[in-house]
């Protein structure tokens, strides 16, 4: 079998971590299989270098920023790769432009282009464990670029794509993705199997266990992820296409996500067009919308809510006030204190009840919903943050605990 | 004029070393120079690298210690790309491969094969100040070597020739070269002008402002080379192929180097052949031997005396023991508390009276002289280490300060 495998920055924080990792990647290697293994930064390192360019430069280039933190992961591959020699194993490190991971040229948050699989398959044709520097690429001038957060997961995928790998391993410090976030939920569960399209909803709802850009590259090309621990040895959570259980289990998880802000626009006038101008003055500032609810208040005007990123929050209210006098509302009010708490499930629509449920849930812990949102994989309501932790502990006890 | 500047680990271990490196470059740049700025890494970041390795493996392979060690330059070069970005200054910063630094495959040692010149020379045309990372290129499978020690001053010599450079300038901590070293010699004066056949024999009698090497390749290029410090604004010594006072200044410098260990084979039978095997034992082990001495002791045996690195001397005294029965010497002493002085100049040899001189220094401090070598270019004795500086400093005032 062909295995790409990815440690993150905690799994190689020090000596101790990157033996224990080294002994995962020999087992694999020993076991016969292809091995292809893509590693982040040690722990802290890329914010200890992002500090070190803040002293000398408040604001430099991305192109330098890329330049310096391509570093990084380049000592993490050669240092693993000393462990493992150690071991007496086979092993080469290759950084990106090595690799021929091709990115475009938006230094900080590039895409990939193209992976070249040339060196990867003669090195693996050697018969070596392959280390490859995660989150970095070149673009088409030769230049180091980053892949932004969640990287080295995309290099991994990636790997994986372009060379037809039979597994993707994502090992992380949880166990696996799991129906609500096992340190807050103490009944949560590991879940053996889930498809991209709810894993994607999850992690957008703030499980941070895998990057939406990641899964998607992988619903796309096909390729079956496993998250797992790189600290107990266990089966994780496999995402894949089509999941067993699918017909049986209409909720997945349950996520919240409390990095949200809610912004009102005030007496809005009630003509058509206004509520675009709203949305329009705040997409224009490049940033996302998320959930927006409409409601009359007077005859002739409405007030009109919508959710973004807590980090936008202060963007958005400055891009919505610059176009007061032109909308004609009367002002903005902005709440960071609010939480978005959602029931992930891939056969939830087809199902009655389930919003029901979530209702029930709420109601019994007399919290208030705030706003209302669904899809065909999702339900998620906007409640005070305070009550966040409670909302999903009394969802999860509806789904999965009794 | 196009200008090459080269500044080591210390000049830019810190912030506010950058900073001061940073004026520099931004000098020369201002002034309408074309300037290529080659880095080494932050002050002691390859020590910690290396002691980092060590911690995972004591003996890791070359390929991957490069790897790690090419690192620290890319750090450098991208922080100070950020400083002068900070000035408002067009930079732009390029690591080994990116400069094409093509060089053999010898890891940790690699030799400067090619210099592709074409990255280098579209980068000024855009009048950016180009940034390279010293110390390291890359080999023929595209692996990263390093240079070894002095790395950085080769690579900037290297660029030099590539790009016909007017000028060469390696930044260091000293203000150039003295005629001794001035924190031993008070009276001690700066040179304006050495030739390279003069610093070669500095550099290897222990004067360590440059390494041969660069110096060797500066000789064959042409390249004239500029010594001087990135802390005093001041004129530094010019190394070139002839000085203007080559007539009247018959001696450059003197030198010290208390890194050798003397080696006697005691004695040797007197036949033919019997010299060259106690020196080919000793070279068959990779030692560079460097003054040898035989004296007559009884009328069937002769001692046989030669110096070697301090480094090597353990090694060496290895070698000739394991051979001794098959030369059938008698013993080997070995004596660490030695030192090489040397006075150098290119004139010297065409002077009478350059040697009684300094037989003469000596003799006034009771020095005793243990063996003497001499070139076209210098003159060297092997006193007592605890001598040694007291042999320099009245060397010295025969010839400078009278």
């Amino acid at each position: 079998m062909l295995i790409v495998q990815k440690f993150g920055g905690s799994s190689v924080a020090d000596v101790g971590r990157i033996r224990n990792v080294a002994g995962i990647i020999a087992e694999s290697y020993l076991l016969g299989n292809e091995t292809v293994v893509v590693l982040s930064a040690q722990g802290d390192t890329t914010d200890e270098l992002l500090e070190k360019a803040a002293e000398i430069n408040p604001a430099p280039s991305k192109r330098e920023l890329d330049m310096l933190l391509a570093t990084g992961e380049q000592q993490s591959i050669a240092l693993m790769a000393m462990c493992l020699e150690g071991m007496g194993l086979p092993v080469v490190s290759l950084t990106g432009w090595q690799v021929g991971v091709r990115t475009d040229a938006n230094y900080g948050t590039a895409r990939i282009r193209r992976v070249d699989t040339e060196r990867l398959r003669r090195e693996l044709d050697k018969k070596r464990i392959v280390l490859v520097a995660g989150f970095q690429g070149v673009n088409k001038f030769d230049d180091y670029t980053t892949l932004g957060r969640g990287g080295s997961d995309t290099t991994a995928v990636a790997l994986a794509a372009a060379l037809h790998a039979d597994r993707c391993q994502i090992f992380t410090d949880v166990e696996g993705v799991y129906t609500a976030d096992p340190r807050k939920v103490p009944g949560a569960r590991k879940l053996e199997e889930i498809t991209y399209d709810e894993m994607l909803e999850l992690a957008s709802m703030g499980a941070q266990v895998l990057m939406n850009r990641s899964v998607q590259l992988a619903k796309r090309y096909g390729v079956e992820l496993e998250v797992l621990s790189s600290l107990v040895r266990a089966p994780g959570t496999k995402v894949k296409e089509v999941t067993k259980n699918m017909e049986e289990m209409k909720v997945t998880g349950i996520a919240k996500d409390d990095k949200v802000a809610r912004l009102t626009a005030v007496g809005v006038p009630d003509r058509p067009g206004s509520a675009f101008k709203v949305l329009n003055a705040v997409s224009r500032a490049g940033i996302n919308v998320d959930m927006i609810i409409q409601a009359d208040t007077t005859a002739s005007t409405n007030d009109m809510s919508f959710t973004v990123a807590e980090a936008d929050a202060d963007a958005a209210y400055k891009a919505l006030t610059d176009r007061q006098a032109a909308i004609g509302f009367d002002h903005v009010t902005v709440d960071k204190s609010i939480a978005k708490v959602s029931v992930v499930g891939a056969g939830m629509m087809s199902s009655v009840g389930i919003a029901s449920l979530v209702f029930e849930a709420l109601n019994d812990e007399h919290i208030n919903i705030q706003m209302i949102n669904s899809s065909e994989v999702k339900i998620s309501c906007v409640i005070d943050a305070a009550s966040a932790d409670r909302a999903v502990a009394a969802i999860h006890r509806k789904f999965f605990e009794t």
